[in-house]
């Protein structure tokens, strides 16, 4: 069956998934950057940079893993790239170059219209101005089956949960505090959403949480 | 040197140290029991209980370690019983029995004057009323020159925390959502307290993390 699911979504130990002050110098905002150290080595990771390198072990099955089976994505406009407010051009393809790492269609929340974004490899952005039901029920069709994940950022993810739409959460925490900006669980009561059931595992750099509902 | 440190604090992977509704029957609010499952079987937490069997490993290095080299603690009042306002009679002497498991002075934060309750086994509560600055340097005199551990509740970890008062931590994560609670870090900025140097340990229950000032 087809799961809606957040993978490969990285937490401080004080609960944030972004920092503060997104900006084109830094997406994640400050200190944001720093969360996903755990992932960066990890050959996997390296290889969507075009790297023929890096680490195997469990932190790279987490990022083989989230890859598998998704048939669509849904982000967060702010995830896609660091404009806000209207689309001034089509210049703006994401951060990735011609050829992104989803291969798959990829439903992108925005209040601002604009036209479908085909790039190399199999992934179109499309860009969807009324909400998250109606991104998810476009995603499911795409999907045709597989997958379809949550990619973030933060907002996006906490829109999904409070709405209920989402099935399966895994989590990396990486052991470092970024001290202000995006908190992921706040005001968010998980137990109440149905998520009791828990699975731990050690990487090499993260502790990796599966989430599901009992 | 003397160190000031939290050891043996559990939070969920929301961030809650305590559940909500703390009462006599759930000391350490709805759900708050379960937050410390990680640490009931352990070889030195069953001792505790006059027990002599448990589990040993991290998880219990982890509980043996926090109670070393202590040579005061202080805690909230509410950690030490669930009576709330004026102590109306002299009855309750904490959750422990007659021999409690700290062995050394024993200052609880209160509004309410009480005079000091000598237990067996070294154990002596202190009921200080004139706030956390005083606490410490009530129990630095008594721990002369060994550790003073800041037993909890998250109000009084997070007095100490903002104070500037703490040196070092022990975190255990349990792997379980609380849903709502106390949260330890919300507000609390840790990179800008000074905690920036992070060890992660994966016990066989819980995430360690020990947090120091770089």
């Amino acid at each position: 069956m087809s799961k809606i699911k957040v993978t490969n979504f990285t937490i401080s130990l004080d609960g944030f998934g972004a920092g503060t002050n997104q900006s084109m110098k830094e997406p994640l905002g400050i200190g944001g950057e720093e969360l996903h150290t755990w992932m960066f080595p990890t050959k996997r990771f390296r290889a969507m940079g075009g790297k023929n390198d890096g680490t195997e072990g469990i932190d790279n099955d987490f990022v083989e893993k989230a890859f598998e089976n998704v048939g669509a994505w849904i982000m967060g406009r702010n995830m896609f790239g660091p404009i806000r407010g209207n689309w001034t051009d089509d210049e703006w393809k994401g951060w990735w170059g011609e050829d992104p790492p989803y291969h798959v269609p990829v439903f992108v929340l925005t209040h601002y219209e604009r036209k479908p974004v085909k790039m190399k490899g199999g992934t179109t952005f499309h860009f969807v101005t009324t909400g998250v039901k109606s991104a998810l029920e476009e995603a499911k069709k795409a999907a045709d089956g597989r997958d379809i994940r949550i990619g973030g950022g933060v907002s996006t993810i906490r829109q999904f949960l409070q709405a209920g739409y989402v099935d399966e959460i895994h989590l990396a925490i990486s052991p470092l505090f970024l001290g202000s900006g995006e908190h992921l669980f706040s005001g968010i009561d998980m137990l109440n959403l149905g998520f009791n059931n828990i699975q731990r595992i050690e990487g090499e750099q993260a502790t990796h949480i599966i989430i599901t509902k009992g």
